[in-house]
């Protein structure tokens, strides 16, 4: 195991009901900026919860904060927070709110432009910020991390500052969630697991099981979810595994990747794809290129999460990426570049973009452009 | 799973050579006073480490925190610590010295006895604490519990305060323990999980998959680590199971049950019996007189702890309990009361206390002092 250090202060408001706990959540001296995505929250009923568990406060709103949110936009919201002086931040919507509200928190008490501060990768004067949750995918609501987009440029980059005060997590609203939003928040969080979990094996037996058991757990909600729709626990253990699957729970002493969420942001940031459809695809391509490199987790995995225990050794390696293919193509999601219409010409941008960078990413730090090339022709 | 309200701030500093980070982690504005047990830190090396790093502080030693710690002595310890106007405490030792210190950080900043506190039962008006553990068992590095007791009465109670501002873990001090403490430590732990497992099926499949994967490592590591006394990853898993056994990452949305622990104590406190030592005894017979109520667990901790998948559920669950005493034993642990001398008189003794607190502790809150009597005579 390696040497590690551990801390996450965020508090988890979970369960039906829970945002009506805003109040005490929130000192009421605090000048209150609600940032929010699209609208929907107006229609589930979420803003409507927030306002009245707010109400008499002083609050000020921002709408519109992309998916991928973009620092074109973030920066409206932090002239608007300078101007109202604002002090307490409040997240409402998905991942993307969240990332983006993170930005702003740091951003609040940075005298330069915002995008200084995702070149400089990280920034810990902020602005405290609580969440209230509505899509379970990225974990952002209990991590330190987000990602933010220039679109300008078509750049996409991890930026890292400050994790959320608390964190409201209702289960109930991801009842009106379409299946391709839950299909993308249960990709986004099996995918965050292997990251974690796919790397060199016997780092430690703990860290181990419980990234198994988050793999396992999402398997086997996936279905269920589909079929029983209103099912509170089903959205609970969903909403649960998502936060759980990057909160450094199951990152302590042991190595990650990251090479897949890399060349996945490299495709939203290009093509637009939602963060989770990218990597349902590049997943399958990583761990066909790196199949021998990660050939004995690659046997736990098969083992341990698909139970696949007879049998040659490399035959049930081939059954454990194709049948992680299939628990991707079973929500609906693609898993092959040339179904989203994405060919070579992508894949020379990434090629290029991963060399001019200069910097080879995942665990054995291998992942260069020509790397990159190779785990995107397989997922072709 | 039911609502839930999750924060542990405690910063975990892990690995080889951590405790050379203490000189950082304390402001160096601080008046510590360092609490230890009996003077094994002297001997390990533990000692030396702590005082290299905080050389040239200003630092206060009390020395003699016993196994399960005593008001009586940690009165003294106050004392001192109010006398010296210490406001920093580093407690460097096992469960029961932190557990101790945990009193000690309430008590200093309040007028009356430190017992009047545990009768309370909790107390958040305290002076920050960080620890440096030394044996992996019961958790208290990472939570906000102690169980303090009172000799003159030979009582035993919980006590709830703080969580430490930090908990440094060398996996390294664990070398020098002796396998009585480890298999009292893996015990503790053991019993820990099942306390948050092994209670109503269904609650969470995300905290049922954790609290399998807990057992599972400590049944796996239990005898490789006696018989590689050498192996540092063993100790660093052990030491992370321990602490991940009791830090509430486990018990987010389910119910738990903290039976065996309550009658435990009373073992403890009547006979002075190691806490491990107790629940390798108490618990067979919790789940033995519990086994109708907590059938469709058993049956789960049977198929996914035991891998006991085929044939007669009746037969797996009777195979599953024995397979859990066997456990026991193969640690070199006593798993009855006679094994230990003890027999009708104590059961007496603890029936009439449950009956007199008039509380029936356990998930269904039915373990009165007539269920006591049965669960100790299930393991005379």
């Amino acid at each position: 195991m390696e040497n590690f250090d551990f801390c996450n202060p965020t508090r988890l408001v979970f369960g039906r009901g829970s945002i009506a706990k805003l109040g005490e959540l929130i000192p009421e001296s605090k000048r209150v900026m609600i940032t929010f995505g699209g609208g929907s929250v107006k229609k589930n009923g979420v803003y409507e919860q927030v306002m009245k568990a707010l109400a008499g406060r002083h609050l000020v709103e921002f709408w519109g904060i992309e998916p991928n949110p973009a620092v074109e936009t973030l920066r409206k919201a932090v002239e608007l927070g300078k101007k109202e002086k604002v002090d307490f931040l409040l997240a409402v919507g998905g991942g993307s709110v969240i990332d983006g509200t993170k930005l702003i928190s740091a951003a609040l008490l940075y005298e330069g432009d915002a995008w200084e501060l995702v070149q400089k990768g990280a920034y810990d004067h902020t602005v405290p910020m609580g969440t209230v949750l509505t899509i379970p995918a990225t974990g952002s609501e209990m991590n330190n991390g987000a990602v933010i987009s220039r679109r300008e440029t078509q750049e996409k980059y991890p930026f890292y500052s400050n994790y959320p005060v608390f964190s409201v997590l209702d289960p109930m609203v991801t009842m009106s969630l379409p299946d391709f939003q839950i299909a993308c928040g249960l990709a986004d969080t099996f995918v965050h697991v292997m990251e974690q979990y796919m790397t060199s094996a016997g780092q430690s037996r703990v860290m181990d099981r419980w990234a198994e058991g988050l793999l396992k757990t999402i398997i086997e909600i996936a279905p269920l979810i589909r079929e029983n729709k209103d099912d509170y626990d089903l959205r609970a253990d969903f909403m649960l595994a998502a936060t759980m699957g990057l909160n450094g729970f199951i990152a302590m002493g042991v190595s990650q990747d990251w090479a897949t969420h890399m060349i996945g942001h490299e495709i939203t940031a290009l093509h637009g794809l939602t963060h989770g459809a990218t990597l349902a695809i590049v997943l399958n391509g990583t761990l066909r290129t790196l199949r021998q490199q990660k050939r004995e987790k690659l046997l736990q995995y098969a083992t341990r999460v698909w139970h696949l225990v007879k049998g040659d050794e490399e035959d049930r390696i081939d059954e454990a990426l194709a049948r992680t293919e299939a628990f991707f193509r079973s929500m609906g999601l693609h898993t092959r570049l040339s179904e989203e219409g994405i060919g070579e010409a992508t894949i020379a941008t990434i090629e290029k973009r991963f060399n001019e960078k200069g910097v080879a990413f995942g665990e054995a730090h291998n992942v260069d452009g020509t790397m990159a090339r190779r785990i995107l022709e397989n997922c072709k």
